[in-house]
């Protein structure tokens, strides 16, 4: 949840000049994200998300975010359009920020996720797959698996208060991986964070998948990986495995993974699980204690890992 | 900015069942509000605030809270409305706390309001404390002048790190308007926290008034002197006799102050002022460092408060 920034009438007026959506009839911050500041907007022609870039978001980086929805929306991906204001610029200065127009997309994210919900996501996932390929930019993985190590650096010395013995874990996970990291293997944009709470139903019917600003070129199949975390396992950290074979078998429907793919995937969950498990470790342990937003636990990802190293095949997630 | 308390699938679903609202288009926390977790919901027969009632408000005043805003509503007052369920009743409970849907109300709060922002509140105040005469519920000031002593005394002793002599400075104040409060004055419902942010516009003109929940029985001169502090001043705490002549002028259109309430004006003023200086003083000290809500600086109501010191009458407001 998150408004960092105000947002001033003069400010909103002036943004509305430069587009033509008729007069304001609401305006209000969302509790929602928590990278950048949110606006519901609505005027006479509809509703619109105002998007302020805070901090964590490199300004240099957002033609590739704006670009990429305005492509997968016109290759039929129901995602948010950049809306362009009259000079055809969607990227715009708001209070001081980058900022950006998109369009409201309706539904209602699930809190817990079925299997149904794994489907169609698995759908959805393959099909943005499929549509990024001719995307012509191109942005690295700003947490790609080489630099999980620097970032363990800036939370090793604490990681032990958090749980007892996850320095030496993570360390060794991370030699791991370095020798285990897949070569090869098919890679175009991924969203890289595509977690249920970016991912909008309508009546149990997928409608909309939002909150690009993870997007990367990497492995197809690691986004994948990240959903079987984020979307496969229990509350109480047990995988189910029967969403896990929903959420494959209905991306493998789109776009079916190959050998080296489904083999890999056992070490591509792990990397997952430890790319979440480094980013709110380093989260938990910076956010300052009363803070209104509670950083999410660490140690959740640290069950799903250990999960995942006892994996023998593909086929414990379901792929058969 | 708020959002305390998390509303699940089946918390919505079970509350919906209630109603006869259609399916769910769009369900989103709300970034306003200190005291509540609101959250915008659309479904397929309109748009509503579903309000979580959180511990700073007491469950007992509930009731007069929402058949509050029924009764103004019903009297033509543009203020949310309460959705009774099919059972007849408003207050419902989701997520294990006391909760209410209630209608949205269109508009935008005006960041920098001015004399013609006035004028329209001074109006939609005085008829606000007149649909409220013939309301049958009764609730007590919990912020009444009677109480600021013990509410000082929560952060007394911190006071002076906030401001050099603020301590003795508000103790003075406290013993100055024990001795000059007003009796006999006109009462009434009042709104007792009509900020900018707790007034809609709509192409200038005013489209409603929100957040009832201080609203309790007090002196009507008292709902106005609050508005004077909150929508007067200019952003270096200079008063601007031109809106305060507006926001009065056009309260009289509706409600003429009877010679006493002019007279009390500058005491009720300064009662405001230091209500106001108070809970912020308390927020100021009591809100953990590094949270993001930052609290409200006091000061800006102490130099409020010295303002109104000096004033000589009620003519010094804009009254003539």
């Amino acid at each position: 949840m998150a408004v960092y920034t105000e947002v001033g009438d003069a400010d909103l007026e002036e943004l509305l000049k430069e587009y033509d959506l008729g007069a304001i009839l609401s305006f209000k911050g969302i509790a929602e994200g928590v990278e950048n500041s949110n606006f519901l907007l609505r005027t006479e022609s509809g509703s619109f998300i105002l998007t302020l870039y805070e901090k964590r978001v490199a300004e240099a980086d957002l033609p590739f975010f704006l670009g990429l929805m305005e492509h997968l929306a016109e290759r039929g991906i129901s995602c948010p359009l950049p809306v362009r204001a009259r000079n055809g610029q969607a990227l715009r200065r708001v209070a001081g920020r980058p900022a950006a127009l998109i369009s409201f997309l309706e539904g209602v994210w699930v809190r817990r996720p079925r299997a149904a919900h794994c489907a169609a996501l698995g759908r959805a996932l393959a099909e943005m797959h499929e549509a990024g390929r001719d995307f012509p930019m191109h942005r690295a993985n700003a947490l790609a698996h080489d630099g999980w190590g620097p970032l363990f650096e800036m939370s090793r010395q604490r990681a032990d208060t958090v749980e007892p013995g996850l320095e030496a874990f993570v360390a060794a996970e991370l030699d791991y991986l370095r020798d285990a990291w897949p070569v090869g293997l098919p890679e175009g944009v991924i969203h890289a964070d595509l977690f249920p709470d970016n991912v909008f139903f309508l009546r149990d019917e997928l409608s909309g998948l939002i909150d690009f600003y993870f997007a990367c070129n990497d492995l197809f199949a690691y986004d994948l990986a990240i959903c079987l975390n984020a979307w496969c396992f229990e509350p109480d950290n047990s995988f189910n495995v029967t969403k896990g074979r929903a959420l494959t078998q209905a991306y493998e429907d789109v776009r079916p993974l190959g050998r080296d793919e489904r083999a890999a995937l056992p070490v591509l969950a792990r990397g997952a699980a430890l790319r979440f498990l480094l980013t709110r470790l380093y989260d938990w342990l910076t956010v300052p204690s009363g803070a209104l937003v509670t950083p999410k636990d660490p140690r959740e990802y640290l069950r799903k890992l250990r999960f995942h190293q006892r994996v023998a095949s593909a086929a414990d997630y379901g792929l058969h």
